[in-house]
C-alpha cells in the first residue's frame, strides 16, 4: 500500500525489512522447524522426518503477496503456508509438519521472533541516542540556557540539564524495552483449542524444547486469548516513541528561527530548500514526531485487543499483526532520527546566551528579592524589586539599571552583590548535581 | 512492510492499489499537470509549456520506493518528483514545472484525488451492503428472531427488523462518506507560505483553474495548517467502519456453535478448517471487525493532527498520509467483507424459533401481565404471574402449562387468549412497521 | 470524583452545570413526561394521568448520587428513577408511568436533550471565537509576520492571514457542530426490544408524539444499537476541539518569550506567577490545548462504541455516557478559552516586524532571484543569488547589502529594484484576496 | 459533572473517594507538609516554623471545587492552596511554607500519592480476583466445557483451564501493577525550572529528604517533563482494565440465553429486570466491560503527553490530571465488579455439557481419524471420516451412529475405541498440567 512510498520517508531500509512480509514468512518457517525438532525430541515425530521438515523450513522461499491472496480465505496466512511446506517436505515426513499445532501458533510465534528481532535494532539505536544525551550533558553542563515552562523563559538553567533529562527518559525507555525482549516475549503453542490435544501426553514436552529451540521463554499456558505480552508490548513502544517525541520537539522549539539555540545536522542536502535558501528544517525531528503519534494509536490498537472472546477471538487477534509491526517499525524509525539528529546536532552557546538576556534581567528577579529580604526583611525587599521590575518591563533599563537606581537597594546589597544575583551563572541550584546524577544513572545501566 | 503478505487477507486488490505509493504518485503527478495548465490558463506558464509538462506527467512513471528513499532528505517525495518531471520536460518548458507551489500543495492534492477514488469504491460496496441489508429485512419480516439486550433473550423480534437496523446505520454512513466525497475535498494550492506569493497577482486565479480541472472544490484560503478536511473524512471513515463492525458483531454471534441462527457464505474453502471439519468460521465478519478496530485508532491519528504549527506542521502533517491511505484500505475491506457475508447470509429461521423457545415462554411473561391485568387488576396479575414464572425457573412446566394450572388466571383469561398472549408472532408492535420505514428511507436516498 | 477540584480550571461553570448529574437527571424526566403526554395524544395514556405524571416530572427533585448507587444494580440509573417518579405520582395515574419505554429510551433522550443544550453553549462560544478572528482578520491584513513551516521562518505574510485561516476553521467547526445539534439529534423510543411491542399499534404515533413534544427528529427506528448519532457528535466534538487547538498552538508559539509576538489578556492575576514577575503565561491557550486532547481520546471512546451487540450492548453502550459528557464539557471549556483569549489578544505588530528581520532579508532570497533571473536567466541569477545568501548566512552583511555588492546583481537590478523584492509588504500574493474571502464566507454563514 | 449520577453506578464509593478532589487537596497538602519538614532537615527552614506548617498542612479543610475556582487563573490550584496554607499559619513560619518548590512539584507529588493509594486498592481487588480464578480452575478442573474460536467450538476443554487462563493473566496485570506502584512512582521537587536554585546548594538534600518523609522513591532527576512515570502508570492500569475486560467478555458470553453455562450472582435485585422476569443480566461484567472501554482511552491521553515542551508543558501536563484520575477509578471499578462476579459465579457444567454435545460429536472428528490412520493408513482415514462428518451435518445420525455404520472403520476400530475417541473427557491433553502450572505460578507469586 502507500508505504512502498512513505515507509522509505519515516523507516530505514532495517526496519522496514524486519518487519516485512518476508520477515514474518521466515519466521514462521523458523516456528514450523522448531516445532518438528521439538516433536522429536519429545518422541512424537520419527527424527529424520524433523530433520527434513526442519531443512526444508530453512530453505523454502514463499511470495508474501501470494501467500497473503491464499489466506484470504482462512483468514491468515498459515494454512497455506503448512500446505506449501508440506508438499515441499518429500515422503512420508510431509504427514509431520504442522504437528499438533494451530495457525495461531505459528502466528504468535513469528510475531514474538519478529518482535524480539526488531526490539534488538531498536535497542541499538537506543543506546546511540543514550550516548548522544550523555555527551551532550557531560559538554554543556555550563552551558547557560533559559528554563521555560509553558513555553515563557522562568529561570536559567543549563543545556547539559536539559540534555540529562532527555538521557534520564531514554535509559527508562531502554529498561522498558530491553525488559520488554528479555522477558516479554514467549513462545505460542497450544493447538486447536488450546489444550495440546492431538500431542496426547505429550503436549507439554514438546512446548518445552519448542520455546527452547527458538530460545524464547516457555510460557506458564497457551496465551492465545490472553494477550498481556502484546500489549504490553504496545505500551513499551508507546513510551520510548513518546520518550523519543518529547526530545524532538524540543529540538524543534529551539531550532525556530527566532530561538536558533540548536540546528540538525544538514548533510546530503537534508532539511534543505531549493527555493528558501536560509531554510534549515529540522526534519529528522519532525519525522520522529510524526513517527511517534502513529505509534501511540498503533499501541491503542494492541490494548483495545486485550478483550478477546473466549479461546480464541473473532477480530480482536486479527487487527494485530500489522498494529505491532507498524509499532515496531515506526518507533525504529523515531529512534533512528533521534539518535542522527543529536550526534550532529549543532549547538549554539551564543543564542542561548543571548535569548537567556531578553528579559533585561528578569528572568534573575527571585533571586534579588531573595538576597535582599536578608537585608530590609521580605515585605520591603520585595515591594521594591517588584517596582523595579515594572519599571523595566515599562520600558525602562535592564533590571540592573533599575536595581542600582533605587536608593534603598543600593544601600542593602553592594554592587558586587547585585551583580552576583543577575548572573544567571549564579542561580543554578543543583543543576551540575543533577548532570552528574544522570551520568551516574548512564554508567550504571550499561552503555552499550 | 507486513503490509505485502496480511493486506491481501483484509482489503481486496482494488482497495490496495487505489491507496499504493504508485496511486499516490500518479495523483501528485496529476496535480502538477494540472498546476502546468492552470497556470496556463491564468497567464503565468506559456500553453505550450503547459501542454509539455502535462503530457509528461501523465506518460512519467516512476518507482515508489525509490522516491520514498530519495524524499527522506526533505520528508515527503516531492522535492525528488518534481525533480524527475523537471528532467523529464524537455527545453525551457522545464522551467515552469512545479510553478507557484509548494510540496504540501501536491501532497495534499493527492491526499484528495487518493481519497476520492477509494471513496468511490467504499461507496459501491455499502451500495451493496445497503441492497444486501434492504433484501434481507424485505425477505424476513415475518421472520421471528429473539431479541436480545446485554446478550440476554429479552423480547421477540423479527430479524427483518434486525436487517432494517443494519441498513439505517449502514444508509447514514453511506450519507456521511457520500457528503465526505463531494462537499469534503478540496484543492491545495498556497505556495511555501499559503500567500501564493510567487505567482504574484495572479494566485487566486491559478488556484480557481487548479481546482477546476481536477474537478475538486475550490476552497476558500489554503488549508495547510487547517486540517478539518481530513480530520472529518478520518471520523466519516471511522463511522463506516464502526457501522460495518456492528453488523459483523451481530453475524458473529448468530454464527456461533450454539446459536446458529445464520452462517456466513462458504465458497472456496472460505472459514473452513481442514483439521475441524465442523467449524464455519464467519471469516469476512472477523475481517470486518479487525479492520474496524484498526480504522478508529487511525482516525485518532488524524484527529489528533488537527493542532498543526502556524503554516505548516512539524510533524503532524507528516503522521497523516499513512493513516489516511490505511484508513481508507481497512474501511474498504470492511465494507467488501460485510457485503459479501450479507450477500451470501445463510439465514436459520428454523433455528431462531428454536432459540425463541428456549425460555419456555417466560420472554412473553410481560404480555400475559399485561392481559390479565385488564380484569385482575395489577396488583394481583403481576403477583400470579410472578410466581408462575418463578416455578418455570424452577424447572416446572413451561409457562403456558403454569398459567394454565393457576386457577384464577384460569378464570380471567380464556385458552385462546392465553395461547395468543404466548405467541411471539403477535407480539411484535411496530416491528413490521419500522422495516417498511427503514425501506422507504433506502428508496429515498438512492438504491444504486 | 477528581472533577470537583480540576473541573472549575478546565470548564466554566455553565458548561459543567449543562452536563451535570443534575441535569441529566432533569432531562430524564423530561423524557418521562413527555412519554406520558405522547401516550396520551396516541390513547395509551389517560389525559388527566398524563398530566399528573407530566406535572412531578417537572417538580421531582432527586439526588444524583443516590440516585446513582441505587442504579448500580441495574447497570443504570432509570429504574430507581422510575421507582421514584411512580411514588410520587398520586392514585391510578402512576400506572402510566414509563409506559412503552425500556431504561435506554430514557437514557438516549436524556443524552441527546443533554447534548442540545450544550452544543448551543458551545456554538455561543464558538460564535465568539468566529467574531473575534474575523476582528483580528479586518484589522490585521496588513500586519507583516512571518510565515513559518516546520516551525522555521519560510516568507513573509500577515497576521492578518493567519487570523482568516483560524476563521475558515473556526466556520467549519460550527458548521459541523450546528449540523449535529440541528439534524443530528433524535428521539429514542423502542421499548424493550426496539418493535414497542407493549405498545401494540400505537407504536409509532406515541413515538412520533415523543418527539414532537420534545421538539428532537423522529427517527427512522429506535437507535439503541445503530450509535451513528453518537459517534457522529463525538467526532464533531473532536472536531471542534481539535480546531480549537490549532488556534491555541499558534497562540503559544508567538507568546514565547523569545518570540513575544503577542500575549493573552492578563487581567485577574491570570497567567502570572507571584515569584517570576516577568511571565505572562498563555494559560487560556494552555487550558485549550489541555481539553482538546481529552476530547480527542473520548471521541474514540464513542467511535469505538459503534460496535453494538444485537438490540442492546453488553458495555459499549455504558460506556458512552461519561464520555460523550466529559466531550461536551472539555469542548466548551476549551471554546471558551480561545474565545477569551482572542478577545483579549494583545498582538505586537513591532516584534512581528522585527522577527521578520532576523534572517537579514534571506527570507526574500526567492523573490530577488524572481526578479533577475528575467534579466540573467535562471541559471546565473540562481547561482549569484544563492552565493550572496552565502555570504549572508557566513556573517556577512544583509542580504541587501550583499546583493548590492555583487556588480552583475547591481547591473541587472536597480537598487529601487532591489529595494522592492526586499520588502516584505510586497511579496504577499493573495494574502490580502484570501482575507477578504474569509470574511464574505464568515458574512455568508452568519455572525450571529 | 455526570460523574456525580454515573460514579457510583461504575465505580465503587472507595475508588471514588481515592481520587476525589478531596484526596488531591490532601496529598497536595502532605506534600506541603513534608516539603516543609525536608527544608528543616536539610537546614533551610527553622525546625519550628516546619512543625507549625506541617501540622496545619494536616489540619487544614479546603473545599475543591473553590480551590479550582481560583485555580483557574494560575492553570492549577497550588497557588490558591499556598495561599491558603500561608494564611493558616501563623507569624514568621508562614514565609517557609512552599519554600523551594514550584506548582507542579506540589501537583505531581500529590499525584504520586494518589497514585500509590488507589494502586493498593486496585491491588486488593485483583487479589480477589486471583483468588476467584484459582479457586475456579482447582474446582473446575475436570468440568468439560466447549473450547470456542472465532466463537466456534473447536475442541473440547475444561471449565478450568478457562479459569486458569484468566488467572495467568490476572496475576500478570497484578505484578505490573505492583511493579509500577513499588518502582514506578516518585516524588517530584525541581523548583521553577527543575534545578532547585531557590535552594541554593541545599537542594538535592531537601529533595532526598522530602521523598524520604513521602516514602516515594527519589528521583534521579525532576521529572516536570519526562513523563514516563505517568505513561507507564497509564500503560499498566491500560493492561489490568482489558485483562478484566477478557474475564468479563467471557462471562457475558457464556451467560447469553442460549449458551447459559454461567451466571452472575443475582442478590439485591442485580441483574434483574421488573418487567421482564426472566432475564439475568450479567451486570456487573457490563460495568468491567463499560470501565475497561473507557481506560483505554485515557492511558492513550498520558501516552500522547509524553511529548511535553521544554521544562514544563503547555497542555500535555495539564491533560493528565483527571485522566489518570479516571483510569485509576474505572480500573478499580473494573476489577471490583469482576471480582465479585467470579465469587459468586454460578457455573453450570450440565449446560456446559449440552453444549458440547450440539455438533453430534464432530467437535470430536479429528481425534477419530488420528486413531483411524494408525491402522488404515493416514488418506484413507481421512476420507472416511470426513465423509461420515458430512453425513452428520447433512441431518444423518450423530458421529458415533456414522463411524459404526461404516464398514471399514468398524473393522478398523473396535466400538469402545470408538467410544473413546469420541469421549471429550479422554481428549484434552494438557488441560489438566496447565491447570497445575497456573496455580503454582499463583502459589509462587503470592496469594495474598
Amino acid at each position: 500500500m502507500s508505504g512502498e512510498l512513505f515507509g522509505p520517508i519515516f523507516v530505514p531500509e532495517r526496519f522496514r525489512e524486519a518487519v516485512s512480509g518476508g520477515a514474518w514468512l521466515r519466521a514462521m518457517l523458523e516456528a514450523e522447524g522448531a516445532l518438528a525438532r521439538a516433536g522429536a525430541r519429545a518422541g512424537v515425530v520419527p527424527p529424520e522426518a524433523a530433520e527434513e521438515i526442519s531443512r526444508r523450513c530453512r530453505e523454502l522461499e514463499l511470495d508474501p503477496e501470494e501467500l497473503g491472496e491464499r489466506g484470504r480465505a482462512a483468514g491468515n496466512p498459515v494454512p497455506a503456508l503448512v500446505k506449501e511446506l508440506t508438499a515441499a517436505v518429500p515422503g512420508e515426513a510431509a504427514r509431520h509438519v504442522h504437528r499438533g499445532a494451530t495457525s495461531q501458533d505459528i502466528t504468535d510465534t513469528a510475531a514474538m521472533l519478529i518482535s524480539r528481532e526488531a526490539l534488538g535494532l531498536i535497542l541499538r539505536e537506543l543506546d546511540g541516542v543514550c550516548a548522544a544525551c550523555a555527551r551532550l550533558a557531560e559538554e554543556h553542563r555550563e552551558t547557560l540556557v533559559a528554563g521555560r515552562t509553558l513555553l515563557q523563559q522562568a529561570l536559567p538553567t543549563t543545556f547539559g540539564l536539559k540534555a540529562a533529562g532527555w538521557l534520564v527518559a531514554a535509559l527508562e525507555a531502554r529498561r522498558v524495552l530491553r525488559e520488554a525482549r528479555e522477558r516479554g516475549l514467549a513462545a505460542q503453542l497450544g493447538g486447536a483449542a488450546g489444550t495440546l490435544a492431538s500431542l496426547g501426553e505429550r503436549g507439554t514436552r514438546v512446548l518445552r524444547e519448542y520455546a527452547r529451540l527458538l530460545a524464547l521463554p516457555e510460557p506458564a499456558l497457551p496465551w492465545h486469548a490472553a494477550r498481556f505480552r502484546v500489549a504490553e508490548l504496545g505500551g513499551a513502544l508507546a513510551l520510548a516513541a513518546g520518550t523519543l517525541h518529547k526530545v524532538a520537539l524540543d529540538v524543534i522549539l529551539m531550532a525556530q528561527t527566532e530561538v536558533g539555540e540548536a540546528a540538525e545536522p544538514s548533510g546530503g542536502g537534508r532539511g534543505g530548500s531549493s527555493t528558501l535558501p536560509h531554510k534549515r528544517n529540522p526534519i529528522l525531528s519532525v519525522v520522529a514526531s510524526a513517527n511517534a503519534r502513529r505509534v501511540q494509536d498503533l499501541a491503542r490498537t494492541l490494548y483495545g485487543s486485550l478483550a478477546q472472546e473466549h479461546e480464541r477471538a473473532a477480530g480482536a487477534w486479527h487487527a494485530e499483526w500489522e498494529a505491532l509491526s507498524g509499532a515496531l517499525a515506526l518507533t525504529g524509525g523515531a529512534a533512528a532520527a533521534v539518535r542522527e539528529a543529536l550526534e550532529g546536532l549543532e549547538v549554539r552557546p551564543g543564542r542561548m546566551a543571548e535569548n537567556l538576556a531578553v528579559t533585561e534581567g528578569l528572568i534573575l528577579a527571585e533571586n534579588v528579592t531573595t538576597l535582599a529580604a536578608e537585608r530590609l526583611g521580605r515585605l520591603e525587599a520585595h515591594e521594591l524589586v517588584e517596582a523595579a521590575c515594572r519599571r523595566v518591563a515599562e520600558g525602562g533599563g535592564t533590571l540592573r539599571e533599575e536595581i542600582l537606581a533605587e536608593p534603598r537597594l543600593r544601600e542593602a546589597l553592594s554592587e558586587e552583590e547585585i551583580e552576583g544575583a543577575l548572573d544567571p551563572a549564579r542561580y543554578l541550584g543543583a543543576a551540575d548535581e543533577f548532570v552528574d546524577r544522570a551520568l551516574e544513572m548512564y554508567r550504571r545501566e550499561g552503555q552499550r
